[in-house]
């Protein structure tokens, strides 16, 4: 099953959506325009369709193993490693100082999107090794970044997250791994650390993991949780490695998908202590690690674009072979393609819309990314940092959410052999389960979306991409033609629900907070959907008009009724969302918990 | 992880919805009252939990395999099966006369649900030998009858069914199998099936296959398929079993669930030609083979319910014990169990009112097939048989469908341990992926509901379950309760939702049938949430006199409280289907073939 970057769509969404030219005059990003754009994102697409992606099945079939606390990837994946650590992918996004490409991230998204269609299991690495290089290069010291940036943006060490304990999951506030300060200032580290992604591996000669762990003496709660470098191996002031540090991976889980990529139990300490470096002050940890979360877990939002993206390609591939059935409607008197079926081609549309959608939420959103870092006006900064924050929610929850349903089309597409593991989409399925679930659940985005995005600036920040959707509406009101006038009531109806719940979250929270928060994950995929149809509003005003100028005019034409069937057939949700949460939040929380 | 049957509500269902005291006055059921139900209900709930349902981790984690023509089932459940023949199991609802205790279908379904929720892999060897006896019941010959329903009703045997080829899946006209007649009025059947669910096994001495396969010179396509019996052991005139007959297992799949039931690819004739007993006559094999298959698919329906309920059941154990964070309205001032959280409860809510709702309308489904085939007048067992004939791909559709987003919620509550396959309810997720596939896919469902079910007869029977709605709305009207008209607003709604669909339906199928395909399985998820919600909406207009008359109080509390949040969260969703259907049919199609 080949994987072929779409890489029309991504071009298509970076010039016109996330508007690369005024990316480009972003101090830094002079010479990231859109030839940069095509030039990196095509030789992208070779390496991770030639290389890569050939990896993805046999990751699943023969998943990483373990051995005597050693962890052994799959046969393959350690060449493919030393590939993309060779060709510059792990420094795309990461700065020159460090041996970067200092691309930005409107670039580098499209990028991470491909690797992650390609193979999820082998893309984790790098993306855990983002996260530790974020940490560093934003609380690191400069003897830290001296020692460790340079290897992690070459993807000679990489690196991991270690929040998770086993009580402590989604509340951190319970996290008991502690760090004791010696006198030469480093710490001691003693823990248990579960569900380490890439915690151990073979594929590179050391491991950076980022821990979080309490001082002796911090305070209880969140506000005493300290960030730590713990190296896998010491490294000398030369930069050689010396010793093996207290850090020992003592099993790794056997899941339902993502099965190549090691989830690693990390054991802190048990000969003496892992010798454990702090970033930046003590307990500050939690705000470093929600930085690194917001890298994060934009990242995890693109998993789910990449792997939803690799079942659509695999499901339009069966069902333009597998031959069943006459249509409907006549059109051929022999059993056909089953393409020719309608609920088969709804099926394909659905996951085509929401593929779409969603990338281009993505794509503005790196965009605003790339303004609040790099823009000379502070208010123009400002504006960008409230917009990504705001759609880091929807990225994530969304998108991983709609992966879950586009990769259950996929397999459903393939009727029985789908079902069958040989054929290869079960394990979209499978690998797309865990994006809803780490980096934050689905409920955790949407505690995020409801407090600090919607409640803090009292939905100002909401109300203000509601007034750009209403602009949207009005240059669609201009129009004439047929989708136009479809995707104009659909976005209308999708931004009143959305205000009308805007409005019930800020003036409900604090009266009323379990009627808030029963709402929030239906808020969350109300405005995952609303901001969604709207970029692809604005894509069907483009693509007409770049139509009607002879541009392309196949692409354009399918972009068009993309839009339209993701208006008419997903964006139309958007009142049931609206009516759920204001109307129905009471019976969420009615029945007494010795009911259940 | 432990099952226990929800008693309580499918007496309540039996009891109240499908009238199970009518049943009991039709003929051969008058022993089968409430009395009856409660105590084979009890007996049968029982077994299940001590004997079925702990097999069912031990059957993913260690499947059946295949060796040398032969296939050996996971440990425990030849003896399982043995156990459950005894019992008697096998025959609840088959006739008397050859053996079976005749009980009606509004106690066999709940039994149905018990056996699947404890084990769906094992489950789906008696499902298909009832699929096997009601085939022979309906067509076989006397001498047909003789040899194989007393043992295939006493579980000695087991029957399967044999339709699909690698080119023919949903689409049988493209069948090749092939009979040629011998003079002894045998025939030697030839060719390859594969998907054929305990194909080979080892928990019973024989099997019956029932196999279609052309007769020499038949017509093309599906009129010239006829249906045969093939043994796996040639049965003496004494009963007892003979020569290996020329049907063998080749290779059985590996799947993404239901692992522990064996799928057998079957070769027949190899050596010489399968001897084969024709069932009914000649060509009229799809015919039989549609009888049959509306009673499995019912019994598919049932095993959505099934997987449902027993993901709900662990989802609500972890979230009673699973500790984490402070719930939002401050009522605990430490971390709690995750059931306190609103959006956990919004889950649970979720997942327990889909149950509920289509094991209610599963249960009124039931009776009318009761009613359809013993009702002492004709016109009411017609007019039973239409109810019952356009539910059941409600009952299959929806509630298999239901079934993955409730075993996807019931992850997702485990959260990261929901990923980790030891933890075990990630196999319901896999389990459930092929409900909405096999005996006929969500599509060929939504197109019999099209075709056979509402352009048939011009939506008559639709409409006539609107009407019923409608006096249900009418008895909501009366009431003065906040759930009552909540109920009533989103009933309404719905109705008048599947109104409209419904006569978009009868008047373009003929001159727009694409249009009407495009919206085939939407119009199927809309008619399956508006029945099960009209059938939560008697129950909560019973349940609240029932409460109000002191009767069982929490559970009635708690039964109105499920059928108000079904109302608000799911039944709320039926005006976006009738929008995508009859706004968004253009949609679907527009896209040109070589633009995906």
């Amino acid at each position: 099953m080949s994987y072929t970057a779409p890489l029309k769509d991504m071009l298509f969404d970076i010039e016109h959506l996330a508007n690369i030219a005024e990316v480009a005059k972003l101090p830094g990003f002079e010479d990231a325009g859109l030839e940069t754009a095509q030039a990196v994102l095509e030789e992208c697409a070779r390496f991770n369709q030639d290389v890569i992606a050939p990896l993805n099945v046999e990751g699943d079939r023969a998943p990483s193993s373990f051995k005597d606390g050693k962890v052994t990837t799959t046969a393959g994946f350690k060449d493919a490693y030393a590939q993309y650590a060779a060709g510059g992918w792990q420094g795309i996004q990461h700065p020159a100082d460090f041996g970067g490409q200092g691309l930005p991230k409107t670039i580098g998204a499209a990028c991470t999107e491909m690797l992650n269609s390609a193979n999820m299991s082998f893309a984790l690495c790098p993306l855990l090794s983002d996260g530790a290089t974020e940490a560093l290069l934003m609380a690191g010291s400069d003897e830290l970044k001296a020692t460790y940036l340079e290897k992690l943006v070459a993807g000679e060490w990489t690196g991991t997250m270690n929040l998770t304990e086993p009580q402590a999951g989604s509340d951190l506030a319970l996290v008991r791994s502690r760090a004791e300060p010696q006198p030469d200032g480093t710490y001691k580290v003693f823990g248990t650390k579960i569900f380490i992604t890439y915690g151990e591996h073979d594929m590179a000669e050391n491991i950076v993991h980022l821990v979080l762990a309490r001082v002796s003496g911090a305070p209880e709660g969140v506000k005493g949780i300290s960030l730590f470098i713990v190296p896998k191996f010491m490294v000398n002031k030369d930069g050689s490695l010396g010793d093996r540090n207290d850090v020992h991976c003592v099993s790794i889980e056997h899941k339902l998908g993502i099965k190549a990529s090691p989830t690693a139990v990390l054991q802190y300490g048990d000969h003496g202590g892992a010798v454990g470096y702090l970033v930046g002050e003590e307990n500050r940890g939690l705000e470093y690690m929600f930085i690194m979360m917001n890298v994060a877990r934009y990242g995890v939002g693109l998993q789910g674009i990449a792997v939803a993206e690799r079942a659509y390609q695999a499901a339009v591939a069966y069902a333009k072979e597998r031959v069943q059935s006459r249509p409907v409607d006549g059109s051929i008197k022999a059993s056909a393609p089953i393409i020719h079926h309608p609920d088969v081609k709804r099926m394909l549309m659905t996951m085509r819309a929401y593929v779409e959608g969603c990338r281009a939420m993505a794509s503005v959103a790196a965009a605003a990314y790339d303004a609040a870092h790099k823009h000379p006006e502070a208010d123009t900064r400002k504006q960008n940092e409230a917009f990504y924050d705001f759609l880091v929610p929807l990225v994530k929850g969304y998108s991983t959410e709609m992966s879950l349903e586009v990769a259950s089309l996929g397999v459903q597409v393939h009727g029985g052999m789908g079902f069958i593991e040989e054929t290869g989409v079960a394990q979209h399925l499978r690998d797309a389960k865990i994006l809803t679930i780490y980096e934050g659940t689905t409920a955790i985005q949407a505690n995020d979306l409801v407090g600090r995005k919607t409640m803090r600036d009292g939905g100002a920040t909401a109300k203000a991409i509601a007034a750009q959707i209403e602009k949207t509406e009005a240059e669609l009101a201009k129009r004439s033609s047929a989708a136009s006038a479809s995707m104009l009531k659909r976005l209308k109806a999708g931004r009143e629900a959305l205000l009308d719940v805007v409005d019930f979250v800020v003036s409900q929270a604090k009266g009323s907070p379990n009627a808030v928060f029963s709402g929030s994950v239906p808020y969350l995929m109300l405005a995952g959907n609303v901001v969604a149809g709207w970029q692809l509003a604005r894509s069907l005003i483009i693509a007409e008009d770049l139509a009607s100028q002879n541009n392309d005019v196949a692409f354009m034409t399918a972009k068009v009724a993309t839009a339209r069937f993701y208006a008419e057939h997903i964006l139309n949700k958007a009142p049931g969302y609206r009516d759920s949460i204001v109307d129905g939040a009471e019976s969420v929380t009615a029945l007494a918990l010795e009911a259940f």
